[in-house]
């Protein structure tokens, strides 16, 4: 019919659009991020790609690597030497410094290096570990470097027992008043991190990590809350409302992302209850409960009982959530293709490409006001790398793609 | 003349107002903040004075415990029966139940604490100590208790240990990258609680601490960069720039608050040069930086190379930068009679009450975005207690006083 071909031609715009802006935000970071002395990434860039800080912050490391290896490994255009080259010399980089030397644990990893590679800082979680093992499990791939995959796999058992076993060897200290909690972005990056490891390889290794990636599900799913209206961002270990501001938190853009992360799995599984929940609770209820009516875009975060919250930042509108809801609507149309969805990712399209891309220096801004206005303008900062921008643009290449090649 | 005239009807006008506003502010947290059941005080009060979490954060406790001695010692409407028993239930409060227990340091305090009063959290720094304090030596000069003036010496010689002679007991990891760093909070605070220990005590209180607050002084002045044009909010220890987006980090509110302890010291010790230091370096300076001309009020953060700062709030336009800066502007008038020093605090004062009270529920707003607009409603959270707003008026109260009893 012609409503079917008009909406492919649409796709076919933003297949069109969102792969110029990938080559623009690879060749941003090509330019600028590279520390041809020390190795490793400059992450702290301004406007025009100028390094106004040269810290590295670890997980930015991991994540760099991560990104450069996938589209070297899955994207032609990307295939090239200047990309392999980057991505194992800040695998270099991280396997020489990341690790705190002396600490009681030789898995723990700091949070922040000296341009030179020496600990700054080291946070008591688990996440510098989980991006160094992103960033080393994706090298063996390009490299087929089978010590990397190891090296992989022991932090991750670190890890599992940290998260699992016993969590005092992060360091932080046990206090009567401090309930353990389960906050989503443990969960969400296990699973995540299972999928990296499993995917493509033998079946012993998705067998070793089957029972983990259902662990994380189902703690993913105990974040449903007030009878199915909302994603709480923390709850008990029991899976029950906490107390307080921390209990009432949600996260829009962090839901959205486990949607995804949830959709990949129950398509992985066949899972298709898990496929409905997923749409359903992390992907259509954060953008509800999340999506600013007034001025368009995402919160950062809300409280569910409309108190305001104690983040300075709640009403800003960041660039990742609005990454992750891309993709999170454009995997959930593609799986179900209800039309409804997307619908929502043309919303959400608009939105993002009219705000964050700078169509001048390139990349995109990242921290806007609730209204839509750039209140800071650089391209990178301690927390945003390259890493959401590329991987949205990445992963909804990729689903476009596949749709139209379908539809042809 | 008239002209003189004019001015004085204003100043006038100013305490009258200032006055009302104290009242007001003082009655809002003896009708809200008070724990009947577990005593010590809910500082997470929402827009209408509900409180929205029950969480308690050291450093208010210990802030509003000594506000409240404060104007009950001080300030003869405020001499109230109610007012003495809440700070005394507060002190008890956080007696009983701030320093963590099992720590390896007896004096180590919790930075929040349940309702009930059981450690959450605790810093790796030396602030909550500060604020016991701070509480300890002023409940003991209205109880005449001298046990709690002798706990607060005993607590200051374990931070002046940990600040001068070895950091390793608060627990942060010596790692090579990490500089150690002058950061103005920690000489500020001593200064403070230097003022605090031995305002009207006996000449060998005084002698005990004189060497630390000069000591104090001499930090607070290293921060004096870029040849005399900018106050830096961290500096190494000998004084020199640091490197990246930390080294050039100037923080307004904090550079003329630090104004106004130095007025203080510069006033008790006779020193004209300090006094000359302190209104051109730490009064003038940060105002001349940091205040936006384009909407009014004073920014959060800024970068000295005028690069973008990494903190997300740095342009919203915070209540407590304008509490100091109003003591500081009037202060810095009322010992030199500069006209144009009150014509600052004019100018402050003018944007400080038309967007930070509110006059509907009462007290003030904490946070506004860059234009002004109220970006976070409630009248409290965890950083935004019972001080900044009535310590300065309750200390612009008495300098105006002052300053109109001498014109008379």
């Amino acid at each position: 019919s012609s409503v079917l071909g008009l909406l492919f031609s649409h796709l076919k715009e933003c297949l069109t659009h969102i792969r110029t802006q990938l080559d623009n935000v690879v060749d941003f970071w090509l330019k600028h991020s590279h520390d041809t002395v020390h190795g490793g990434f400059f992450t702290c860039l301004g406007k025009d790609g100028h390094v106004y800080d040269e810290m590295k912050y670890v997980w930015l490391q991991g994540r760099q690597v991560w990104m450069y290896c996938r589209l070297y490994r899955t994207m032609g255009r990307f295939c090239k030497p200047e990309i392999l080259e980057a991505a194992k010399t800040g695998g270099e980089f991280l396997r020489k410094n990341a690790r705190v030397l002396g600490s009681s644990n030789p898995w723990k990893c700091a949070f922040c290096l000296t341009r030179d590679g020496r600990a700054v800082k080291v946070q008591r979680s688990i996440f510098s570990e989980c991006f160094y093992i992103m960033a080393m499990d994706e090298l063996s791939r390009v490299t087929d470097d089978k010590d990397l995959q190891l090296e992989a796999e022991q932090m991750m058992e670190q890890i599992i027992y940290w998260v699992r076993v016993d969590s005092s060897g992060l360091g932080r200290p046990s206090l009567p008043g401090d309930v353990p909690t389960n906050s989503m972005a443990v969960p969400m990056m296990l699973l995540c991190l299972v999928q990296q490891l499993t995917e493509g390889r033998e079946e012993a290794v998705t067998q070793k990590y089957k029972e983990l990636g259902n662990w994380c599900v189902e703690q993913i799913l105990q974040h449903i809350q007030r009878g199915g209206t909302a994603i709480l961002e923390n709850v008990s270990v029991n899976g029950e409302e906490l107390p307080g501001c921390q209990g009432r938190l949600q996260n829009p853009g962090h839901a959205l992302e486990a949607g995804w992360f949830l959709l990949q799995y129950s398509a992985m599984w066949g899972d298709d209850n898990l496929q409905k929940t997923a749409i359903n609770k992390f992907v259509e209820l954060p953008y509800q409960n999340g999506w600013d009516k007034k001025h368009g875009g995402l919160f950062y975060f809300l409280d569910v009982d409309h108190h305001c919250p104690t983040q300075l930042e709640w009403n800003m509108k960041l660039w990742w959530p609005h990454c992750e809801a891309l993709i999170a609507f454009l995997m959930a149309y593609s799986q179900t293709k209800k039309p409804e969805l997307l619908e929502r990712f043309y919303q959400i399209y608009e939105y993002t490409f009219k705000h964050f891309p700078d169509n001048d220096s390139g990349e995109w801004y990242g921290y806007l006001t609730q209204e839509g206005k750039v209140a800071l303008d650089f391209k990178g900062g301690p927390f945003k790398g390259f890493f959401h921008v590329p991987r949205s643009l990445f992963m909804c290449e990729c689903i476009l793609t596949d749709l139209l090649a379908k539809h042809n």
